[in-house]
């Protein structure tokens, strides 16, 4: 055999990529799945991830299915479709999106994406150069961290601050851009916080990038999921202070996360992205890479106007309830604290006493013992960037996050130091 | 204004990006339709895409149809779905590849993708490192060209012999190889040459690249697409010979390219890809990158199980019929030359003959006047790497082809030397 594997042994792109990566998600619930004790007679609870699209009550709306159902049996969606995306989602979507928007949004500002995670791979890509870097929030959402590090684009992380209800903290992004700073990424409503930046907390982190002279990406893809007292506001509101690159998607809001749909949003009233040749990036990144399948993109119009208003408010009442519940039942488990109930997303931080548990080293330990013990799956902390905190997810059957939070009651009872 | 342009006016990827590019077959039809003469009193003839899909002839089966309306309708399918494609689809198209191999497919050999395109990404990406090289057919389908300049992996061109019925020049491989060479492409059935490699040829290419010590990547875009007497054979049945990366589609057999949905196969019974690492780096990319959508995977197992054989014998039959049109009114036309009958795939290689034109200075120029006078699109041979050549679809309405090449034939006159 003369093909021999040493060939492919050493090289760079792969050395990149097999490198020991960011924690992920993906990773660490992979991990936790793994631990399971498949002896456990009992179901598992799984509170790790923000997708309930398989849970009864979160079934996507018939408006919907409908759309795609039409668009393939109308036989005309077959063909390829262009980089960009085709012309009537490109409009559909710029109409939904200039709602309540000082200025209107036009086809040409619209970029059809496969789910914004595409989103994320072409703003840290178009963004990249050698010794440029970008302002990430802390906790975050680690498909930046990955996504940066593949581009050799530098990250910073300013904090999120949970004694200011997960507000950015302000100055650290001052402190942390120089003139090599492209962007900075707000995520709202916020993954992992589910917070909600209220408008004057938005226009301040505007003023902030229009004085540090960067961009601000704006990551919606939990766009209108919002359920407490913090109206949802777009970041492209103040797009006339700074140039905004808005990322969403109907995956979260439509509870269709498989249908891979996003867009890719520029809100510039002033010209700078064109003028800067950003625009041309992001189209040239677009004609090398991957397109949303063509009839997908067909059925978004019919999808925008179809969707009755009852479908987003069932949805907005289940996340609510999730929320509740979350943060009531962990208000009754000592070495847990909840910094500030949860407003929008689907997720909650919630911070870990260790000092009052036995036999539990940090938070990725608590989530092993967790899921071996009592079939439960909650992220650790550490996955999105915040050691001994955790990050569980409210988006599932109420019934089955009494019951997950009940046994994450017990195994913390269990694992209490004894006064 | 604080946020100037300057801040994003250089940047290293993005120059990338915005370099002068490679001539694509988008960017060449785009400049072509541009050219199209709207005073023009006749309708465009598309003889330029590989993409029939719109004309009411090469509508896809029913079968594939319901299986999507079906995925859609049970709402099982919204869900995210695992980065290397959900089981029953791997499986599926594992039995499905497995037919005539000496040995089986497991689900484990199959990665979803989006489209064969992205399964170009993937392995120009896993296999580039600083110093490697590939080697590339031409002419040849640019998609590789592109990613390989991105990917900065060094580009070798071998030569397709048209007189050899456009059979790969394995002197020039042998010559072009070095320790560096990681793989080499072959495009079968053959865009654009519309050829189809014969079994004892494939076997020498395996036998060529294993004394390389180089892989194979097999673009089979177009498998089965074979109308002639050179009967098809995948290239993984000499996957004992040497390990073979195969990447396909529904696009082009089922005649649903918008539906982003193709597979990248790995072939190596001897388990050199596993050994090598390269394996983990395909895992690894399809980690970061997107995802087809999840209920089009869902409906892979009863597209494959349920499309009937009267579907695809009618598909081979429009072809050889547009291919039988297509070489015939060439012939009658002094200026182009064919120098093989096309046996597969939706296209053929047509030579022009320069100097018994007027004033036509290459081949582009010939389109670009074609596409003004005659509103005829046909693809320049320099945008698949042959100066001087013409690619021209023969996958279209046949009555369509009839008008189109007419037209041809007519403009070649208008424009031919004086005797
Ligand atoms: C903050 C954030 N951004 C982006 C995404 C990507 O979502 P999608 O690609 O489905 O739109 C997610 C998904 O979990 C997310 O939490
Ligand atoms: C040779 C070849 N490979 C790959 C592709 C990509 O096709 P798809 O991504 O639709 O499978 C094409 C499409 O034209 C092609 O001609």
């Amino acid at each position: 055999m003369e093909v021999e594997a040493k060939k492919w042994g050493f090289q760079g792109k792969r050395d990149q990529l097999n490198a020991p990566p960011i924690i992920t998600v993906r990773g660490a619930l992979k991990l936790l799945m793994a631990n399971i004790n498949k002896d456990n007679s009992f179901s598992v609870v799984p509170l790790g991830r923000g997708d309930p699209s398989n849970f009864p009550s979160f079934r996507t709306t018939p408006a919907a299915e409908d759309a795609i159902v039409d668009a393939v049996r109308s036989g005309k969606h077959n063909c390829y479709a262009p980089t960009v995306g085709i012309l009537p989602a490109r409009r559909a979507i710029a109409d939904h999106l200039s709602r309540d928007l000082p200025y209107k949004l036009l086809p040409d500002d619209v970029y059809l994406t496969i789910g914004s995670k595409q989103g994320i791979e072409i703003v840290t890509t178009v963004l990249s150069r050698p010794g440029a870097n970008i302002l990430l929030p802390r906790p975050g959402f680690p498909y930046y961290e990955v996504w940066c590090a593949y581009n050799h684009l530098e990250m910073r992380h300013y904090d999120l601050l949970p004694e200011k209800g997960w507000e950015v903290d302000l100055d650290a992004v001052e402190t942390l851009a120089n003139e090599n700073t492209v962007a900075m990424v707000i995520i709202n409503p916020g993954n992992p916080c589910g917070n909600v930046f209220s408008y004057e907390h938005l226009n301040k982190v505007a003023e902030t990038a229009r004085k540090l002279g960067i961009l601000v990406i704006a990551d919606e893809a939990y766009d209108n999921l919002a359920f407490g007292s913090t109206r949802y506001v777009p970041m492209r509101v103040f797009g006339s202070t700074v140039p905004v690159l808005t990322l969403g998607s109907l995956s979260k809001r439509w509870i269709v996360p498989g249908w891979r749909l996003g867009w890719l949003v520029t809100s510039d009233p002033n010209g700078i992205l064109q003028k800067s040749g950003v625009i041309d990036s992001i189209v040239g990144y677009l004609n090398i890479s991957s397109d949303p399948a063509t009839f997908i993109q067909a059925a978004i119009p019919l999808i925008l106007e179809n969707t009755k208003e009852e479908f987003f408010s069932k949805i907005i009442c289940l996340l609510r309830e999730g929320a509740d519940i979350c943060y009531n039942r962990i208000e009754e488990i000592p070495c847990l604290t909840c910094p500030k109930k949860p407003e929008g997303s689907m997720f909650v931080m919630v911070k870990l006493n260790l000092s009052m548990l036995e036999d539990i080293n940090d938070d990725m330990d608590f989530c092993l013992k967790l899921a071996k013990e009592e079939s439960v799956i909650i992220l650790p902390g550490i996955a999105v960037g915040m050691k001994d905190w955790l990050r569980i997810t409210f988006a599932v059957e109420s019934c089955l996050l009494q019951q997950g939070l009940a046994r994450v009651k017990a195994f913390c009872c269990r694992h209490a130091k004894k006064q």
